[in-house]
């Protein structure tokens, strides 16, 4: 059900302050450190030993040694210490995978490990951009990753699960609006909406500091099969395109196991980019903010598993981004099934400059 | 194992005086409402599109509006609204189930519709009959709800379980009076003792106000399936019958799962009417008694399914009640089962005058 | 999986303190008490109407009575009362165990009854023999008990996870002394080790009021199935060994269920028999450490379930004592499935003077 050849969020990698980072991904327990020369490390979180997790030892220089009966381990994954005895047994080893770190991220690859190459990595550049600024945060969501690129690219849902922050009203529900659902190169599904001339839901009235009419545009993209963009902008009536305020919000989602997700998420943004305050608020507010979609994510997931259910049950025309993304996942699911060095190249997600209204701030 | 055709309790009246009432019934999730016209609607606690509990939407009228995407749905289960589009998709519906009121208690029918005859709801009418005061609560219950039957047919436990509050002592254990049991219209099983000259337990020293011997009459009745009734009446020695105090209690059982219960009771009584502080005391002690039985059954719950084990293992005389009633049930559920429009007509519960010695108070 | 015939422990004889002592052995539920003749009583923790386990009843005088309907169950497990009736179901007793009272430990046996022979009780006089003074302690540990079998064995383990208390530091870990195993009469397995002129570790400096070098000796003794004794030998360096501080650890293991363990401990001492401070201070000392060893050992069990596999999956030199103790315990499982009557015979545990230095305090 998962994509194998692909880069996934392991961390942020300001993370790494702390000597080690323990994390299930793909249902793989993973050990990850910064070695001294600034590489990263990432091994398979048990010692071959009694199975005690590594994560239960502790870092010793560039080795991690394990709590149990002191085995040390290198960031190869071989093990160059035994108490109580000179020989190393050839079997005591440790799975290692490639890891790197690229943006203020830090990207791991669980499959094929001679096809990890770097250069699949999608461009995420604004994650640690200085033209841009960044409100960043975690949630642990008890749900399947699908369901929450379900949630992301049928933002129709702000009216009723986000009216109290980012959600138009339902005078003016967003799904009211003309929606464009565009893809693209096989692993890209866009679903573009333009609304002029409506009131300004709370965070945006906020961070534009306005309480009249706004006209807002927003873009959803994913990126099989968990890199999600949200471009979110705004102006106040009357006011040019060019000094509009853009936001790109990142949902970047890895799959702990098959029924619950890391959720890795950035805010960036083009405006008021010294103002630390506005950083920390919208923070704040986007944290409020997946916590709705938490909640609701989260019970569909229990109903899902309690029902043994699919979703939709009913399709309906919301649910045409969903879908698109769902089966680019599944055909590339399918085609590394049938040819295991099948890799998806990346393409520019934010494409088009129509979409940001970045030409000219 | 449960029988479909019959009207189950699904709430108490008063619960409607919130908007909506959420409650798993035989195993199906159920969201029900009072409309704007008084009666009342039941549908499947589900939206037909991603399955999110209706439950957490919100009332609008008397629709009910899905909290994910806006989805809207009538009291009969239509869909009246889907955002973003015009056409409603003929799937987009959801199940609704029989519901009316009686007597104050709201009753659900989860079997065949088209047999839901609200002239097969038993005489309750003591519930909110203004010659009755009442004292009711609400316990949910980890056990199948026949274990609940047995403990509510052998009143013999109160000795054991209840020795604190209604339970004779063990000098004068009500095992030791004789049981006339009687089953009548297959569907009613009685279990009466009398208990003469006895010492007052402390429940019933408080509610008459008198330290000394008492004589008690007790008849444990029930009305498949869960339908049970304890009349408890009590008089001091000497005093005639016809000035006894005389107890309904009200034990209503609807599964919600195979091995959980919703517990609605009600205690209704025919002397001091208009003391609300004994209403409320009445309401603290029968709730301080159910919890007992709560713990005993809950791990008796437990026991069987640690077990696989049916009870009881060893029959005693005390079993007589219980078993029949679970004939009874097997009965019908049988009956049902081979016969699709199988019904089962109530009787008049509390058959006979002398069981509750209201003749002439 | 376990050894039915031989003697468990199943409590601290101080426990029966209380009138009734439950507790989950081999997987049985078990309820015990002492008698009024100062015997004690063993049976299965159910009853045989409803299941409902003994222990939620209560004593009266040598019989327990169930709390539900009231009936009676002697010490042999025969059913005295039924409330209600005269006579007395056949079916209607409870299993009881062989159960009996030795070095102030309740021993038990739940094998085939005619095999029970008290003389097949090794010999732990020490824990209430006045010559030495115990500190003692019980730890429910979520883990099979053969990894704490394994855990006590290889006491190398020390160094990384007691390192705060009991623990040789890094510079002279346990596990570079040499290692003597030794296997003795089919059932028990010995592992010595002698550590010269070494920093004393925090616990042996507190109860040797002694900030220098010490010799140390240890040897971890392990009798099938799970009763363990740790010798700890300690003296400053240049002090003769006949006046060295010698405890004995006694580690005593009962399976709960597959995956628990009711840990017995008791730490007697031949030192400073009279100091009632220090008694205390060292049961705190051994508690906090064994609290290490829960937490080392629940997360081997995690995952070792969470994996299905079997430990050690790479063995080192320092697994051989858990790997005889194994091979010893697997054989006396099949030896009994072979022949019912197969029981093993203690031989003296602590065997050697040399090894506890005791010859001449």
């Amino acid at each position: 059900m998962w994509l194998k050849n692909t880069w996934y969020i392991a961390a942020f990698e300001h993370e790494f302050d702390q000597p080690l980072v323990a994390r299930r991904l793909l249902d793989v327990p993973i050990i990850m450190y910064r070695t001294s020369d600034g590489s990263y490390a990432a091994l398979e979180d048990v010692c071959p030993h009694r199975l005690l997790p590594l994560s239960c030892g502790k870092r010793v220089d560039d080795e991690i040694q394990c709590g149990y009966h002191g085995m040390r381990f290198s960031s190869e994954g071989k093990c160059t210490e035994v108490p109580g005895q000179q020989q190393i047994p050839a079997a005591a080893c440790v799975t290692t995978y490639p890891i790197t770190a690229m943006y203020g991220l830090i990207w791991i690859w669980l499959g094929s490990r001679e096809l990890a190459d770097p250069s699949l990595i999608p461009d995420l550049h604004w994650h640690d951009d200085p033209g841009w600024t960044c409100s960043r945060g975690y949630h642990h969501v008890q749900a399947d990753f699908r369901l929450m690129n379900d949630n992301l690219l049928d933002l129709s849902h702000e009216t009723y699960v986000h009216n109290k922050t980012i959600g138009n009203g339902e005078e003016e529900t967003i799904a009211s609006y003309p929606l464009t659902v565009t893809t693209e190169a096989d692993s890209v599904v866009r679903a573009h909406r333009e609304m002029s001339n409506i009131e300004a839901p709370p965070f945006f009235a906020m961070i534009l500091g306005h309480q009249g009419a706004i006209d807002r545009w927003q873009t959803a993209i994913n990126f099989v099969s968990g890199l999600n963009i949200t471009v979110a902008t705004v102006c106040p009536v009357g006011v040019g395109r060019d000094q509009a305020s853009i936001s790109y919000v990142m949902h970047l989602l890895t799959p702990e196991t098959e029924n619950s997700t890391h959720y890795f998420w950035a805010n960036v943004r083009n405006y008021r980019l010294e103002d630390t305050e506005l950083t920390e608020t919208i923070r704040q507010a986007v944290l409020a903010t997946f916590d709705e979609d938490k909640t609701v994510l989260e019970e569909q997931q229990r109903q899902i598993e309690t029902r043994n259910a699919v979703v939709p049950r009913v399709a309906i025309r919301l649910d045409e981004a969903p879908l698109r993304a769902r089966r680019l996942l599944d055909g590339h699911v399918k085609a590394e099934a049938a040819n295991s060095e099948h890799v998806v190249r990346p393409v520019p997600l934010v494409r088009d400059m129509h979409e940001a209204s970045a030409q000219g701030r």
